[in-house]
């Protein structure tokens, strides 16, 4: 969708008087404490005040006089629109359009900045935006961040890069945060935004008074600031402000802005298993006998590289040594009920059957010596679904592994690099990922058939893009923060398998995999299996296995994903009652470690929500216990019922066998009773947990198509209900036609029976 | 000096025809092998031919169609320029103007690049160049880098930054890089230089094959590479090649053409001592006393921020409780022989009895609350200079510690932060160290004054500046390391110590900062002292000692660097006959920590040359025996005078109170006998090492002014000859006047005798 599309029918005009009537956010001359997200939005009309001033310390609001103030415009319910200058490649053309209705659903509200508090300039070479910020509140976001959740005082440079270098450079650096207050900013640009949130104070804005360090004892190194500045460079910029009543409800918005999230095929929530580049297909058959014999679940195997007559560069034709007869492997495949999908990088070799098309289309540097498809022209799209329809996709083959779109400097082509269509190298490269996704996107919607698959680097907008990132990168810690993080910009993360020390650490990734977007072992490097531990090879079946009997639920999440933009899996911060321990813990300074003294944020980084009632705390090797931070409510273990907490910080001792799982309150989740694949569909074994009242709307559908988006699906209704004798009653209704419906239910009352 | 002056003399115009005869450097169609720098430059005349077709593995020399020829003119001898476009912010114009008559007597040579092989760009908001790169090239430099000497297949982003973050985020990240075929490369940018050195390849460039990774043995993940590839956000560069019949030639027409190396006052070559923030002018002398107690040396004084009555920001005026009279305190310790360094960081107090007079002279954003002084603009600079005279330089103090001028981008100023003089903000700040130091050394020329400080950034051109580089980052290796590649930049670099561990680890500190520029214990927050160590407290005051003793010796190393340019502590890859064992180590693919099985590059990096004859080589906390890479020539023990070996690489038990240090053969090492301060001169201990005769030309001076400019200076030159009968004896004579000579001279033969 283009920005001309999202203007051409704007459902609400700008509303001066409701600008008006703001007070600002960064006021702290009011009580306001940290809201805890409780009530991030606190609005007070103030009659008759146009222009307010405001306070950080005692200085007065004063107008920033060598910058130009940026002009709104609603575009939507809850969401505002200002650009300056030409943006250059536009992000969002690759993003769904917005889902309309759902966004109307979410209601109105006030633009939350004040009046003549926002600004842009456009200086030589380089635009930069200036936005309020209230000295309490918390800002999250900004696409796949490895290690924590505030980004407040720092600054982010986010560049589409692989992990590891400067703050920002990483997969996915979508340059979007979140307020604590209740509103969101995307700076919709295809430069590196560099942003600086909360850090750094222009000399007329409102700043703390200078602490003489020598004597001074609150002397910071980091001042507090009250702004979120950022700039790009080159000419402009276009920014939405979406607003919602908690930080989810932002989050919401701004995925409906995109289309709403994705509902991956039911096949993609399975298991999924990469083969080693250089097996053939028999090789793969013995794989799957392999998983068999070991009773493992197999629902998808990924070929490595050495699919390829040639890869690295790519020539995305079949090795006719090792595949044959391509199309018979693919169908083998699908009559065990396997898919298969794809790796491959986007760079072409000279021997591509490709090559003599697509070498017309490309840009004036390669990549490991392979040509880089400029595929912001349609003709190089065309060359390349041409090629993959006729070659993979028009024989069953199920979607792809995109690797290499986010790349080092010195792998990927230089910002100098010239393409045809005359986009910068620099845009490009941030939207590499991006793009690629949304024309397999299109060529699936077109087939109507749902994909599922993987990329290494995706951008703003991505929402709707039936893609799940991940890393070479492997710090357990790290995968499972980058999970939290990718919900508050609408993206998925795999915290995919790779190999490990010992069984512990083997089981404990297995449990973090088994509870995330995309269930995956990707050791083909290692050639370790999910048995290659006999101590904990059980366990690994029975995580799966639990995982697998979760699809109602997991499957209704992504549901909700689609239709109203709740992440399936998200960050603690997206929980209305959650209690963050968000504190700074003061250090003392050391000449070595720390020569600023600099105090280090504690924050909760190591646990998520799935779907909407169960909290996932993860346990990594060597922990015998660990913490979990319990958000406000009662909250009861998932396997035995028990009662655990309330808006508290529990510590737990660590079974091997078990990935902590806690529900909330009145939490209902519907669960596959058994997996065998008998005649007679098993019974839905509907959980109730705790001593509330509750309604589930369970989803299902056909499991592969986009028919779902015409109503062709089933939502059948769990009423958990307390009877007159104060016993639970379950009951179930149809809000929909009954053609997808699970077995019979059986309710099993966890906490209160 | 700006460009212009040096265009409105150029003492040679270009010559074409010297041009055109070049064999191109990156053709690897001869024989040549890597030459390990003993003749690097080998020039083949070829008759006729004008223009090369040159091969990397069967592709024939292309000219590249979407890029300009760059256009080169000859400055000097030796010494070539090409501009295009608007550099912005000039950073030669803070260097020092070429020593016109020292680079005449290096001899000139041919232009290094074959014609129609050197390309330009400039495209939207972007400058880019393209310079060849033979095969077996070796490329140093790219200013202060901690870690590696070879920087080919890498990219680096040169920016004035904190070191630790993205490669080329530095302190110092000077874009001139050096060949070992003899011949360095200078972009001229205030900008950040990106640069890819011998990483990537154009379509249409000189390119290996593209090999199949499933099956190819050879497959890299960063092929060969025919070009250096440069870019520069902003519309233009300025490049200038400078040739040598060796890298260190190189180097030094590289120092001469900014003026030459500094010439340190001598006190500053002595023992350097900073005070804890809080100390009183009382708690000095106390220390003074504390040193002479436990007799150690002291020649300077740092004060760090609690001299000033407001510190982070600086009000730079002294704080009346603990300083009430600056300038007694000052005149009390010149007495003693105690010079007095002042830290600062260059933002602006309120505070600051300067504030009224600079704050109109401020860029918008300000660093720690202070505000940030526009030095580009002369009315700045004089409002500083007006202070720091009246207040710290005409009573005595002897330079400073300029801090933060690196920093991290979330303690400086944004990008996007606008000053008045219209300058941009990145420009300023990648500039900023080198201003601060220009500035202040035109104050002490002016006053003929030598001084030596500190400085937390530098750039272009620095060579003649009496600063030395220091950082936050502690690591043992990578200081040493920073200390040879300092030295290919025209930097100087201290390791200094700030504590330690354990015993060990402090003598083995303590050991690297007495053979380096400046001799420093910045131990003030940790309070360490030379003493606290008691098992190695004598350790420690003999190596001072050690050092003192070679002032002769460094002092004249420093001479050289002024009148030559040769760096008095450099990298081994400037010794004509090291042989440098630069080799890649191949590695198997490890799917976590090495996923596209990257080669490691072998390399020295861990010793450097001291003056003409001394190699260091520093031994590490932990260290029981290290391994040592000879360059060719007989290498002799500084200690015993017993050999060691020749063009090999040995492995030495270490011992705890000896730094290693080796001699070359016929080394000439001129010593103070005694540091006893006598009415009598004490007889100076020239040692002569090996078999081989020699001259030694030392030099002295006043150690305090620049007179030695105008020709005040001495220079004995010291002869080892052996006699008829075998026997070495030893001569000296008077080459100017005799007015600044050492005591009389002691003849040592440390090998044959």
């Amino acid at each position: 969708m283009s920005i001309d599309e999202t203007k051409a029918s704007p459902p609400f005009t700008f509303q001066r008087h409701v600008y008006r009537n703001l007070i600002p956010l960064h006021d702290t001359t009011s009580d306001m404490k940290p809201s805890n997200g409780l009530h991030p939005l606190r609005i007070r009309f103030i009659i008759a005040l146009l222009s307010l001033p405001c306070a950080i310390g005692n200085a007065q609001h004063t107008l920033i006089s060598d910058m130009d103030l940026l002009r709104w415009e609603k575009v939507m319910l809850g969401v505002w629109k200002a650009s300056f200058g030409e943006i250059g490649l536009n992000p969002r053309d690759y993003a769904g359009a917005p889902n309309i209705e759902a966004i109307k659903a979410l209601g109105d509200g006030l633009f939350p900045f004040a009046e003549k508090s926002t600004y842009s300039l456009l200086s030589p070479g380089r635009a930069s935006i200036r936005l309020p910020l209230d000295a309490t509140e918390k800002i999250y976001g900004l696409g796949l961040e490895f290690e924590g959740m505030n980004r407040r005082s720092n600054v982010y440079s986010l560049k589409v890069d692989h992990y590891g270098g400067t703050k920002g450079y990483t997969h996915a650096p979508v340059p979007f945060y979140i307020s604590n207050r209740g509103y969101g900013v995307l700076i919709n640009s295809p430069r590196r935004v560099k942003i600086h949130v909360g850090i750094g104070n222009r000399k007329d804005s409102q700043k703390p008074a200078p602490i003489d360090r020598t004597t001074g004892t609150n002397w910071s190194a980091r001042p507090l600031s009250d702004a979120i500045e950022a700039s790009v460079q080159g000419g402009g910029m276009e920014i939405f402000v979406f607003i919602g009543q908690t930080p989810l409800e932002v989050v919401q918005r701004y995925n409906l802005f995109h289309g709403g999230g994705v509902i991956p095929p039911k096949w993609g929530l399975g298991f999924w298993h990469r083969m080693h580049t250089q097996s053939s297909d028999k090789d793969v058959l013995q794989e799957i006998e392999d998983f068999q014999a070991h009773d493992f679940p197999l629902d998808v195997i990924g070929l490595e590289p050495g699919w390829q007559s040639f890869a690295y560069p790519c020539s995305f034709d079949w090795d006719s040594t090792r595949f044959p007869d391509p199309k018979a492997f693919v169908q083998t495949l699908d009559k065990k009920g396997i898919k298969v999908n794809l790796w491959e990088n986007p760079y072409v070799a000279p021997t591509s059957s490709m090559y003599d098309e697509m070498r017309h289309f490309t840009g004036s540097h390669t990549v490991w010596l392979g040509e880089v498809p400029d595929y912001t022209l349609p003709d190089a799209q065309a060359v390349l679904l041409r090629h993959h329809q006729k070659n993979h996709l028009h024989i069953g083959v199920s979607g792809y592994k995109i690797d290499e779109v986010d790349g080092y400097d010195f792998w990927l082509w230089p910002d100098h690099a010239i393409f045809p269509s005359g986009h910068d190298a620099v845009e490009i490269r941030q939207l590499y990922g991006l793009i690629i996704q949304s024309m397999l996107d299109v060529h699936f919607r077109q087939q109507n058939r749902r994909t599922y698959g993987l990329v290494r680097s995706s951008y703003i907008g991505a929402t709707n893009l039936n893609f799940v990132l991940y890393s070479d990168y492997y710090d357990h810690e790290g995968y499972v923060t980058a999970l939290a993080n990718a919900s508050l910009s609408g993206l998925l993360w795999t915290p995919e398998i790779r190999s490990a020390k010992s069984g512990e650490e083997w089981i404990r990734r297995f449990q973090s995999v088994c509870f995330s977007p995309l269930m995956m072992l990707n050791a083909w490097a290692s050639g370790t299996k999910p048995w290659s531990f006999p101590e904990v090879t059980d366990m690994v079946r029975n995580n799966i296995e639990l995982r697998q009997k979760l699809l109602p639920y997991i499957y209704t999440a992504f549901y909700n994903y689609h239709k109203v933009g709740i992440p399936p899996f998200r960050a603690m911060v997206l929980e209305d009652s959650h209690a963050v321990p968000d504190e700074m813990a003061p250090a003392s300074m050391d000449d070595v470690d720390n020569p600023f003294s600099e105090e280090q944020r504690i924050e909760v980084t190591d646990q998520f929500m799935m779907g909407p009632s169960i909290l996932v705390a993860p346990v990594f090797a060597g922990q015998d216990e660990r913490t979990i931070v319990l958000p406000r409510g009662n909250w009861f273990d998932f396997y035995t019922g028990t009662f655990m907490g309330n808006g508290e910080i529990i510590k737990i001792k660590s079974k091997l066998e078990e990935i902590p799982l806690l529900v909330k309150d009145g939490a209902i989740i519907p669960m596959l009773s058994s997996l065998e694949k008998t005649a007679n569909t098993p019974p839905l074994e509907v959980r109730h947990y705790g001593t509330k009242e509750n309604t589930f709307n369970l989803y299902n559908d056909d499991g592969v198509s986009f028919d779902y988006a015409k109503g062709d699906f089933s939502i059948t209704q769990l009423v958990a209900k307390q009877g007159t004798d104060g016993k639970f009653k379950g009951t179930s209704s149809q809000l929909t036609n009954d053609e997808y419906t699970y077995g019979p239910i059986v309710w099993r009352w966890m906490t209160v029976e």
